[in-house]
């Protein structure tokens, strides 16, 4: 499938998101709409649907499902969005920051609602229900491990993947197993498709951090000096630690701004190479991806080139 | 039913609810158990347990599903306080009270989580699924409801039931109906229960603030204060603003302590015979549950006894 082809799905999944939600409270049905027509990039749902497409071809019977999933992926954003204190997403002001907390506390909890209504009033499977489900306690899981290692200095690897992989993987590996069981695929091949998803889900996050890291104060994103004054531990600033323990700690302690210490952190990483490290594990985590899956058979390489583009991204 | 079994039923639930959640994230885990070891009365699993009673004689197959209603209760307790700035729940501090908004904020998510993850593990029908889910997204309507009303001064009647109906009553009528949807009984007459439980679920509303607002100050529950000070809708305060447009609005205005406001609004009440009124209302309610439920052919009074116990309650 070809780029275009991929933004039309893009278009489409916009479109319905924003007429999903008209009839109800005035303040909910705004907020709702609000966040539903931010400028999200629509991963999940496209994987459910390339997912879908690449072993059957189709993919209107996971379309529901995908509408639902990224509904769920926004409630998660709504709520991190408070405890973390973030006022810009997508660009726009965040909920409990354009309006006020229990806004968006309640849209929150409104949208997760709505998503897993739309799942039981699309007669899905007992199995793909408890894929959704099981990924949702999943990710408050891993937002609560996210929470208490904030400002803890004695997290290592280990402690760091299990958390991602509760609260970043399994919104990455449910969908594309979500894509698989809206056509009854068998469940044990789609557990392999789940733990695809689980290692992919691991190279995003990396990814995702360690270019924020690295970028340019102009393309940097609003979100990383809360996470950085808020302790947050990602791969990157994890490494660091490792090879200095008290590194971040002491660079927050000696400096007020943070684009002063995150142009500390970039230097640190690159005069120890840990730039190389990080891109090591991010390549090894997608080689353990495809691993999951040699033996599915794909009809078409949909998926695998849409994974490939996230990959191979700058920004 | 004697009381006694009423009872042992109640420790049963409480013991199971105290041991559902138990291996996790540390905070989530121990705010998880502080909440679902609180004084509860389980009025919700019970209406689930006893009308599966009061129609088959058993209520095994439902049982899960009453225990993931009483979490899902409490998780609205959990968000819900947060909002009105309560700090009191069943005689324990609130969790935003006793730790902070993003714990309460979480824990009231994976409690929203578990609770339907039960349910998917539990193998129920598509049927019961969506009721569960038709409630939630009922009760965050109404919750929203509830927020755009305060200090409305306009709020009449109608806007009033139709906010407690989606807050209130769909969380007694949908364990009412889940009672009997977990046995397969037909839809068209679990429907009839839903309805009966709409009427209770609005007399129980309107009995609570009417109890609150008219008992002595001793017994009286802290959230009062706050909801008064906030400007909340309850029937006998609108029967107030009807009869005198600013009453409530000119009290808070005058006095700055809620005790000196509260009695003022029960001196109003009795000088206006609105307490009349109020019970006229109730008993009007309770007369259109029972007229739903004239075709149910009920095994045992299990039920209706306890939707008496409740409706006779002095406090």
């Amino acid at each position: 499938m070809i780029n275009n082809n991929i933004k039309k799905i893009q278009r489409k999944i916009d479109t319905d998101l924003a007429n999903i939600y008209n009839i109800g409270p005035e303040r909910l049905v705004e907020t709702f709409n609000y966040v539903m027509t931010g400028k999200g990039k629509r991963i999940r749902p496209l994987l459910t649907l390339l997912t879908s497409k690449s072993l059957f071809g189709d993919y209107k019977k996971s379309y529901n499902a995908a509408l639902a999933i990224e509904i769920l992926h926004n409630f998660t954003l709504v709520h991190d969005d408070i405890m973390d204190n973030d006022t810009i997403r997508h660009g726009k002001k965040t909920v409990h920051e354009k309006w006020d907390t229990s806004t968006a506390i309640l849209l929150g909890d409104a949208m997760l609602a709505k998503s897993i209504n739309i799942l039981s009033d699309s007669k899905y499977s007992q199995n793909l229900i408890k894929s959704f489900n099981k990924a949702l306690l999943s990710v408050c899981e891993g937002q609560a491990l996210d929470k208490e290692f904030e400002n803890k200095q004695n997290i290592n690897e280990k402690d760091y993947f299990e958390m991602i992989e509760k609260k970043t993987s399994n919104l990455i590996a449910m969908p594309i197993e979500i894509g698989a069981l809206a056509y009854d695929y068998p469940l044990k091949d789609a557990k392999k498709l789940f733990n695809f998803g689980l290692f992919i889900g691991k190279a995003f996050q990396i990814q995702d951090d360690f270019l924020e890291i690295m970028s340019s104060p102009e393309i940097m994103k609003k979100s990383l000096d809360s996470d950085i004054l808020l302790g947050k531990q990602t791969y990157p600033i994890i490494l660091c630690n490792k090879k200095n323990k008290n590194f971040i700690r002491t660079l927050i302690k000696n400096n007020k701004n943070t684009k002063t210490i995150i142009a500390e952190i970039r230097k640190f990483i690159l005069e120890n190479k840990l730039n190389i490290k990080i891109k090591e594990k991010i390549e090894n985590l997608y080689l353990e991806a495809n691993n999951c899956i040699q033996t599915i058979d794909f009809q078409s390489n949909d998926l695998l080139n849409f994974v490939n583009k996230i990959k191979i991204r700058k920004k």
